[in-house]
């Protein structure tokens, strides 16, 4: 028996998503049983004629094309906090995108910058070599308070991790395409500010949504990292 | 000229260390740069009279035996904090000990300790060989309050250290030979204390001084790092 065999009224809920096929069928088994009145299928299983009764959708990752597909959909549910993308196509037609804030992520995403930060900043590749070398030298130390570290993009991810490398005792600059404050740390925005903060960074960290305006950003203005490798 | 001709009746100040010659050259140079009325030079340098006179010295990591030397020292200036080897021969003899507490030495280690916990935290290691392989799988992911970190010895670097890693998330534990509180933070203490916390452990951390007590502690009773063999 199939799910529309089983209550063939239920409204249909379409996954929206560019993932793997083994992500889709977690994230399907995850939300057949939250939401076990409606029908949760992917998109690609509907028919033409069922993606015209569609008004709420849950999108992971969805292309701008997929919505087009689903000509009355009041309502996107994305499964994340990133939906650079859809936000063009959505106001054209007044869909509501709503996204997921997930405390969690925020954690997980400042713990991975704080691990990738001090990874560099306590010369851990260093190390490595040097033990592959059996050399066992002590190398100069630097304090955190010395090291600058820029987080590009300082939307709910960025600020995230910019505060808890500023707990940490590093030297933080954030910088945004448009201007953003956070409470203690020095704010850049826009193309000047970018040209102003890169050459006073050590560790950088881009945290910017993979929209047209920031592709590429980095690789066609700026010989990136050119101090950082000399240092690390 | 020698520093004794340039100043004939300078009080000695020796440097009892058991660094190394370079190590040795650099203190004995920012020594003399801060002490410039005294005559500051390394005990093996002096002889049996001269040692007779000497009152105060510094010392880095000096051994017992070299106290032997110094009949009439009253005040030894150890150059950091750990002077736990001198307790007992300077308690023999009425000798006071003063050790340097400095709070850079502190988040330093508490820096270190939380440098090698994420590394071990966000399987660092496994990447290192899956990039090797040229595998991009993401691993499993869990959170920071679900990794157990055990410091053994609470003293100032330790209590840092545990203080730090409870700030990024972590779930903490202290242990120490003797009882001990921190805020916040359980601690236990004592051989039974240690046969508690260490089957709970992930990753252990040893800020403990190297005494008699504490020499072979771990190898001798545990099977240090079982589970964390099996994890990471």
């Amino acid at each position: 028996m199939t799910d529309t065999q089983k209550n063939p009224t239920s409204r249909i809920v379409p996954l929206l998503s560019s993932e793997s096929t083994e992500v889709n069928a977690r994230t399907l088994d995850a939300l057949r049983i939250a939401l076990p009145r409606e029908r949760v299928c992917l998109l690609e299983e509907l028919s033409a004629r069922e993606c015209v009764a569609i008004d709420v959708c849950i999108g992971a990752n969805p292309t701008p094309e997929m919505l087009h597909r689903l000509p009355n959909l009041v309502w996107l549910q994305s499964l994340w906090a990133g939906v650079e993308r859809l936000i063009e196509p959505a106001r054209a037609r007044k869909l509501q995108v709503v996204r997921l804030i997930d405390p969690e992520l925020s954690r997980a995403m400042s713990e991975a910058a704080l691990t990738w930060t001090l990874y560099l900043h306590r010369r851990m590749p260093h190390y490595a070599q040097q033990q592959r070398e059996q050399n066992w030298q002590p190398l100069p130390w630097r304090r955190a308070m010395d090291t600058r570290v820029t987080v590009l993009g300082l939307g709910e991810l960025g600020s995230a991790c910019a505060h808890r490398l500023q707990e940490n005792g590093f030297r933080v600059f954030g910088w945004s395409r448009s201007q953003r404050k956070l409470a203690g740390i020095t704010c850049y925005h826009g193309m000047a500010g970018l040209e102003t903060v890169l050459p006073q960074t050590d560790i950088l960290i881009a945290l910017l949504p993979l929209t047209a305006q920031t592709r590429y950003l980095l690789c066609r203005r700026y010989q990136l990292c050119a101090r950082c490798g000399d240092r690390y």
